[in-house]
């Protein structure tokens, strides 16, 4: 082995550089070289790959988006364009490859190890909604970004005894909204995995009123439905001053946190280590602190969990 | 004179806690006492009022939102809430106020002195909408945080080649949107203050995108219309990959930056100053500067003007 | 069982706040009562002990220090002390306690458990250097303190050509250094617990230069020397425009990151659990993503171990 | 004129990259090619030089340091080297110059004016202390910077009542120890410009512990003296429990602020005006909130003035 190819796919995650880094790093000192495949698959397709050199690495660490870019690309799941992209490998002679992203991806990197250029996957996006994994590369940094807009809220909730309810990212995973929702110790955290119920919200927010918190917080995940939305259905039960706010897209950037760039060096390590292996088809995941491995293909059987207790946690300590 | 009351009012701003404390410490230090109004001119009028003492102080002048709160209370324009206030400030022993809000709270600022009560208003509000003023406490802080969720968007459009269009706050005014926009390097800055051509906008991003820029910023005032309304219009020119983000309420809280915190104590210090002196019906303000003030009538009959030359400035240097 | 008394002792960590809230609210969610000892050990003794009201808790999870303050009170390992604090408990009819702070306050927790009243104490401090827990409460927002840090002085490291020597905190122990040096991409991590050799730093130092890399942070562990003195005898083995900075007691402070929240929230709520069960003496860790409990006995026996293979993952990935 | 020169001098400063990017920007927008000089002077002596590309713009304008880099080069005060820039700037066809930096690089400045080549200084420095402009480029984000310590320092000394000595960039001059002071409501701000007394500084903590105010925070500017010599020195006065801390170089990076920015870019954009106009030798700054230019000769006759007012303003709000 000799060249190992790197791309990023799908939705952005902060330390998506970061583990592009580790992997290119681990990579060149390991003797190999390192290629980096701008725009995903589609970039695989269309050949826009460049050999990653030393320099390009400086200071990426610490920088957000992907500086592969990325794309979706669902052309990729016929093999007519598998094979143009199995055509650019071998033009640029790139032997096995890193796949950085969301589950979709990791469909195109299980057809490429079947046509014998070994791919491991990486799990990079803020959503965490990916099996065989406890947390996924951006998910930390995607959580803290809305516990700094939830703290900003707060203050003015706090300051006028209104009702926020504040729509964060996680398609259809609640992982993020119950992080934000524990960290900001919202009223009420709704995320499509467990069941609720308006009504019993607006009595949160009647008690917490009553009991001299006037201001509210409602943590929203996306997969249930939007905040305006919400609000509208949460102010049949009452008048609580309520206001929706989604955060949207900066979710997607800025400086990784520690944690995320430690998983992120840590995974593109290891990432690096099983291609000289000679393995693929393989996804990377942290599980009880521990990085693991798994074949692509049990995941697709398998289904992330979110750690639900949050959310009673948060009902057990909040209410006061 | 031995006690001035302070109440904030309107919209939190970030910096409100500063002037209080700026407020309350001058007053304290000339050998005053100082008491606090809770939630404006409604709290005045209910006599929700306490003496600030020297602990309520600690930590304050970094902290978002408003230690004494805020509400909106029309009723104040009408003289039986007037007096209902005066009422109470008798009955605190109270003699001179200052108010901390937008211009709507100077009208209870100018009733009150016309009853004798003298009183001061400093401008707070994230608007930047007061005339007589070059800043208001709270828009420095309002830009950064929305220069750090540009920042962010700035990653995920880089790294997809998108174009956002980002509305922010400001009421009528294009203030936050220009600092904003100009800090960013936005593709366009929309606002109410300037005509504007959706076609113009559709074409300056096809000329960035024809220059290798493929992504897009776009920082829209809230004066001017949704973000998302914004986006379905742009749509016709052309095919952007656009997203409309709304950063809304974050932008009220967090720390203020050390201008604003600057501003802040300048203001306050300023306003013991001048009701030490005997005067009232004044509105502080910042221009070129140098702290001066205003007969609060005169903002009445005149009007706030953004600094309009800087979507001239973002034009010829953002285009490249 | 009424009222829990809750205590925070020896070197302030965010998320304190966070634990006390949780212990604070999930006791009056139980139908207990929560009273605050400020200055730990020492107001203990001195009855410094008020109880806790739910609007005390108002926007506290959020908040850097520690709302029921710190002091050091080596007097608390006589049991002339531990005599006047059982005293107190009486007085206020506190039937158990849940203490915050480093392995130093567990001797505390220890004595009162014996004396009858259950004691369950939580880690919490920024040096990780407690047994028998992955995690300390505040550990990973020191960590990304000096993130932010180190992000900045790289900028300034990058611009210049320089070498940086990072002094951060930790005592004894490694941890806030190797995950702050990996976050970075470190030149070098020089911590207590691992072996290290200047010339083989300078050596690396040199390696980078050769290859381009001309600016090098080396992150060192403040139980190992002072930065000023490394820098010193860095210099000895070549000119590498070294500074030396050390960031000191802001890796105290600050509003505290997700994880910290969620570990002291989960933290806080699992020791009123353990003390309701009629348990004391008692530590919480977390492990492998658990909640666990140890004899606080058990502690004393044993000995923390930082992550070591962090500086070994350090090395294969930032040399290129 | 065709081709614009740029480069940074001295130390850098947040914000010097929004300034490049608006010169360069500007430059292309009139039609002419914009070349970065590499290194500050020493840079130009040696040719390393390249064509600004419009793709070498994109994201600058948020980043810390200087993508231009920077070094002090002595040398420059000598005609040899002054010719060999000469050589350089006539083999790359370099019409006229733009200088980024302290007021060391505007001797350099003229020097090239004198030479024919005319050039326009830019105030890109984190100390403020440039004569005839109110504020530089990197002032805003390096007194932010450090009140986001102090905000953090704050929480640590609130926590176990101690005081902190902080020391603070600014070379010779007290701005940014003033700005930071005022906006964390120092117990003393020591700056080189104010006489001061170690015993009166005592007695404000005093004051203040007998208040209530248990931690005091002590800004200190560099050019007075270190934080560790203070310490001692205060420490004869009265037991404090004090600790010096040292912010150092994290001050110089970071992402600017929203001020820095518009300053930078409407600076760089005046820059290229000015060229354009034929003139040269000339320093660019802001007063009153109006751009401004002066003959550089003129900044070597005069002083810097720091607003020593804000000493007087922090006594008089801060002690209660």
């Amino acid at each position: 082995m000799k060249r190992i190819g790197i791309l990023t796919s799908g939705g952005d995650a902060p330390g998506m550089n970061a583990a592009v880094r580790a992997v290119a790093g681990k990579a060149m000192a390991e003797g190999l070289e390192a290629y980096g495949i701008n725009y995903g698959f589609a970039g695989l397709v269309a050949g826009d790959i460049h050999k990653i050199e030393p320099a390009d690495l400086d200071g990426v660490i610490q920088r957000g988006g992907t500086m592969l870019y990325s794309a979706r690309y669902p052309e990729f799941a016929h093999e007519e364009g598998q094979l143009k992209g199995i055509e650019q490998l071998k033009r640029f002679g790139i032997d096995a490859l890193v796949v950085i992203g969301g589950d979709g991806s990791y469909h195109g990197a299980l057809r490429l190890t079947e046509h014998g250029y070994n791919t491991v996957g990486l799990p990079g996006t803020i959503d965490n909604d990916i099996p065989y994994t406890d947390f996924t590369i951006g998910f930390d940094t995607a959580v803290n970004t809305n516990v700094d807009a939830l703290d900003r809220i707060y203050d003015t909730a706090h300051s006028h005894d209104r009702t926020f309810v504040v729509e964060v990212m996680g398609r259809g995973a609640g992982d993020v909204a119950l992080w934000a929702g524990v960290s900001i110790g919202a009223t009420a955290i709704v995320v499509p995995e467990i069941d609720w119920d308006m009504e019993a919200i607006a009595n949160k927010i009647k008690h917490n009123r009553a009991n001299g918190h006037r201001s509210n917080l409602v943590v929203l995940a996306e997969g249930v439905m939007g905040a305006d939305e919400f609000v509208k259905k949460l102010s049949e039960y009452g008048d609580f001053d309520a206001r929706g706010n989604t955060i949207a897209h900066m979710q997607r950037g800025g400086h990784p946190t520690a944690k995320d760039r430690v998983l992120a060096s840590k995974m593109g390590s290891y990432a690096v280590e099983l291609l000289l292996q000679g393995k693929g088809g393989l996804a990377i995941g942290v599980q009880n602190n521990q990085l693991v491995s798994h074949d692509i293909t049990d995941l697709f059987n398998s289904k992330h969990h979110a750690e639900l207790t949050l959310d009673k946690l948060n009902n057990e300590i909040s209410f006061y």
